[in-house]
């Protein structure tokens, strides 16, 4: 059992949540507004959230994120692995939206930056909710990603994907957190797939067709 | 048969034009430099390589795409097909490259605002060259992508990718040519997965779990 703060009451955070006490887990929610209905119990503040957890995972909106992070605490953040699944996009002049990431720059760098102690992954940026948590409910295999500078935290990040349903062969490892930029660049492509295939219940799976290729399974 | 003119004489363009020779039509492959060896005989210049045809295929890097199609000529390109399978990427400053589309602009639409006459359509940006032209040397069904403004353009793209191998339900139309966008700042992950497989030799395919949907075959 492990101990689970989402920071996020949105459709992201609601779902990982009541995944991870499905999966047996102690989870806090961190919301804005503490007390309110959620997965594992009523809201608790992002402090709360954070100072309960040994994992933390932002959930939040990315234009939103370092907000709340600052909101949770530097000093119950530190050490803690981060998952940080958001985007930052901007709808504020509708679509397609901006999105904020660039070749020099991620929102997952700005967090790490913003928290050095924090022990940070990107993943599961890449599709929605319910493809996260339940991957096997696609037909045949598609592809997650990791980014990040600490191993161990990649690690137990994986074990996370594995209990959700994750295959070994799917997680595919893209280095450290300056990969964050091309996972969230990846948006706008997700965005007009989305808009192609009529619906958000997708993913990419990466077919590889080279000889000692671990990414096709 | 179809009068191709393939601009560029990398290995994106030598690529598409062998296959294309191979597959019967006529293929003119314009460089800087004419009289060179190339697939379909000598080179020409991109003017005559753009002239002869009724296909146009963009086979430059990004960075000199334009000043190439100034080169080749605005009446000899009116009224053509143009397939853009360029990607703007500035290695100068080492990896990873600074890619040049934004959630604004992409070098699709910067091609369509300088030739307005031209029907262009992005495609086959999104994979390496060997598998542009030979999707089933991959395990399994993937996926290639359409963007442009001229429905009929797209058609006659959509045949030449059937040509090559492309299943129709592997070709997923995403729109407007400001499609284009998403398509360029995919690379980044292209990038990061290619380091993360060992190698250039996958593509990504659209795994759809949507009850009615057409992406998956």
């Amino acid at each position: 059992m492990t101990s689970y703060g989402v920071l996020g009451t949105g459709v992201v955070g609601r779902t990982l949540a009541a995944r991870l006490v499905e999966l047996g887990h102690d989870v806090r929610v961190g919301s804005r507004t503490a007390g309110t209905d959620a997965p594992g119990g009523a809201t608790v503040s992002f402090a709360d959230a954070a100072a309960h957890a040994s994992v933390v995972i932002n959930a939040t909106s990315g234009l939103v994120s370092l907000r709340v992070l600052e909101s949770a605490g530097a000093e119950n953040l530190a050490g803690k692995v981060v998952v940080d699944v958001a985007n930052a996009l901007d709808f504020s002049a509708g679509f397609p939206p901006k999105v904020l990431a660039s070749s020099d720059d991620s929102l997952a760098e700005r967090i790490q930056a913003a928290f050095p102690a924090v022990r940070l992954v990107k993943a599961l940026n890449t599709m929605t909710a319910s493809v996260m948590v339940a991957p096997r409910g696609l037909p045949g295999p598609h592809s997650t990603f990791l980014a990040g500078n600490d191993a161990e935290a990649k690690t137990t990040v994986r074990a996370m994907l594995h209990e959700f349903g994750w295959a070994d062969a799917e997680i595919l490892d893209l280095g450290d957190l300056s990969a964050a930029r091309a996972l969230e660049l990846y948006l706008p492509l997700w965005l007009r797939i989305m808009g192609s295939v009529g619906g958000a219940s997708f993913n990419i799976h990466v077919v590889d067709g080279t000889p000692s290729g671990a990414a096709d399974s």
